[in-house]
């Protein structure tokens, strides 16, 4: 089905694409003991061609035009990464599916948005498009749920999936720093990226990986509803604090779930129990918890980032590939994928901690408290800390399960109310 | 390659035998919907054909003898259930291949014995020899290596294999109770054979699954070598007491890595930091630590036994065979795969935790200390605690790391001593 000798192309040649290419270079003998295979680079290309990279890149095979090295070469594997959700990442992929070239990529943005329309493409043209990097790099999380626990029934996934976040959160828990200045520190390090972190800090990025994670465990089409999305950028080291003195730590977790029969997919920060196993994964781990039948729940936890943990996942999508395996890529045909059926985010119910800052002067609590009982959320505690210099107060609320859309009310009336000085944040209870 | 129709055969119909009779049954339309392929079960096979089951069976397509289904019809997927590590599975087991049926098995005592055997007869014959069951049920572990972290160059991989060993000492922990009592619970909660529970105790059970982790994790053939091998047998309620108090709990670990070039394969109790990962695995849950280049450290945890975890293993397998997938039963080639040069354990070395029942009598510390300084061991830590009734005292010691042929020598002249009353327990820190 695939010849002996395999042409490769690497699109994109960042930190990701420059490692892999390094490691296709150097475990070419061990490819061809594993899979009988011998692979040939052909073609790269990227932006820049003199970049200062780690590893030296061969310029006689680069190519400005990453679509005419479909054109004069005879490619076996393409590998996308350069990670864009649209433009040249979607027309490489297309281009090469349409010209029968197989396809690996790392990239959950282009996945969560066209994965159905280039997974049809590729069924079509009988070939493979792999994308078990998208998601928790050092975590073979896709091939477990296609393969190692096809046939269980899941009802529910969900875990760790931004390393860039859980670094922040458990830097900042750590060195009791602030946001602002973990963040920096993470953009230095690396884990963050230096111009613009937004799409780690909002919840974007892990929001695409629930998408895919959900379309596999659950056999359906990608979801395009918008749902519950928040990040971390708002959560203050005070939060960290004191959730920490009621024993909890603030993750952010990406959760998908079918309740009565429909999707609910979030990502958002959350109190977790110290002494849980998600409260327990810190630093750039990712980690992702299965839930179902006859498995019960199984865990895996991995480097979720950096380009290590991520070539990691391409080559195990290559040799996938060169083991003459074509497999549908969301592991049934696409006709039967149905469309999910979405459940209203705004009737999911969760206990709350709030943080209000507030103007220390009398019968301030009493009219914060008056709101939540408008909105029918009883309360379960109440800490109140005085900020003398600033004549201003923290109150902290951890409420009982309050239904969302009235939670989403008492915010919009807290944030309009004149004691209030500062945007509420409001973390859920996991 | 593989028809359209597919005709499973069934041997052994204990409980997981007759769970996966159920999944098969009930899963046909799944199957089909993921593969293409329509599964049809043409021969069942047990000693006893009317023993009471949780799932009916089809009395019409029973036979008494197993190898008379091979003969008699058309057999593509064969499943051994029975679990011996010789006779009659692997009788049943080298038919089918050399009939060119796959074998799909949970059977840890046939591969880590016969592994070598029945894979290049697998090769030979062009089909598929599958045993993701055989390791941790609900966990792809092996998968995992041999896909998922296929370029990975892995150098250890340790865990929790025993579920029965790993509720056990958790048990003991959370009621006080000693090794009797909940041994006798957890084999009346299925967990331990109500027989003969010695292999899991003992750490046979453990050690077999080490052997197939470790050729796939280094491309080896199956060691041969007899190794560190001890269970959990002699471990007190007051060894888990003390170790509590010291912050440690007691696991039973199985370890394989590549010391200097060399495997070094081993399973025994350990005492392990309580705030660790795995001192929190606890109950039935196994788990596999995984560590490598460039992924890291790897972490997968789940159920590891059950009817339901094994048959989710023993499903995935069937839709790899169906998906059509052929790959070599250890991720190469045989001829590629060396045989392994062993470490010599004699020369590994361990702190150690050791508790000795002495009579309380003067001089006796002074005696004992100066066997572990005979020894060239060295002590960290020293706890005497006195049993006035017995005039009896526990004297526990932990060690700096000691080479392991001092420590074994050690315990030799500690049960020669007319002072040491109980055999010494040894446990080593992990």
């Amino acid at each position: 089905m695939i010849n002996r000798k395999i042409n490769i192309a690497v699109i994109g040649l960042g930190q990701v694409g420059n490692y892999l290419l390094n490691e296709l270079n150097t475990k070419k003998k061990d490819i061809e003991i594993k899979t009988g295979k011998k692979i040939h680079i052909v073609g790269i290309s990227a932006k820049n061609k003199n970049k200062k990279r780690r590893f030296k890149i061969n310029k006689s095979i680069f190519f400005k035009n990453p679509l005419e090295i479909i054109k004069s070469k005879k490619v076996d594997v393409l590998f996308e990464v350069i990670g864009q959700s649209d433009g040249i990442s979607k027309k490489i992929v297309e281009t090469a599916l349409k010209n029968k070239i197989h396809v690996v990529t790392p990239n959950k943005a282009l996945i969560s948005k066209h994965g159905d329309y280039l997974s049809n493409l590729a069924e079509k043209n009988k070939v493979n498009l792999e994308f078990e990097a998208s998601v928790a790099g050092g975590i073979p999380i896709l091939r477990t749920i296609k393969e190692g626990l096809a046939t269980n029934k899941l009802n529910k996934v969900y875990g760790i999936l931004n390393g860039t976040c859980n670094y922040i959160l458990s830097e900042m828990e750590k060195t009791k720093q602030n946001f602002s200045i973990v963040l920096n520190k993470a953009q230095s390090l690396g884990y963050a990226e230096p111009g613009n972190p937004k799409l780690d800090l909002n919840g974007y990025d892990a929001f695409a990986k629930i998408r895919i994670l959900s379309s596999l465990a659950f056999n359906k089409k990608i979801s395009k509803k918008k749902s519950l999305m928040e990040g971390i950028e708002n959560i203050d080291y005070k939060d960290i604090e004191i959730a920490s003195q009621l024993n909890f730590r603030i993750k952010l977790l990406g959760i998908t779930e079918i309740i009565n029969g429909k999707l609910f997919e979030r990502v958002h920060p959350a109190l977790v129990k110290k002494d849980t196993y998600i409260g327990n994964v810190n630093g750039v781990m990712n980690a992702v918890i299965v839930e179902g039948k006859p498995i019960g729940e199984s865990v895996l936890q991995g480097e979720g980032a950096g380009p290590g943990a991520t070539s990691s996942a391409l080559m195990s999508d290559l040799l996938s590939i060169l083991r003459g395996n074509i497999k549908y890529p969301f592991g049934l045909p696409g006709i039967k994928r149905k469309k999910p059926i979405c459940y209203n985010e705004r009737n999911s119910s969760n206990s709350l901690y709030l943080r209000l800052e507030v103007k220390d002067k009398p019968g301030v609590l009493s009219e914060i408290t008056k709101l939540l009982a408008n909105n029918r959320i009883s309360i379960q505690r109440v800490i109140q800390i005085p900020d003398n210099k600033k004549r201003s107060a923290s109150i902290i609320i951890i409420t009982h399960k309050a239904v969302e859309h009235r939670s989403q009310n008492l915010i919009k009336s807290l944030k309009k109310n004149n004691n209030v000085i500062k945007k509420p944040v409001l973390v859920r209870l996991f």
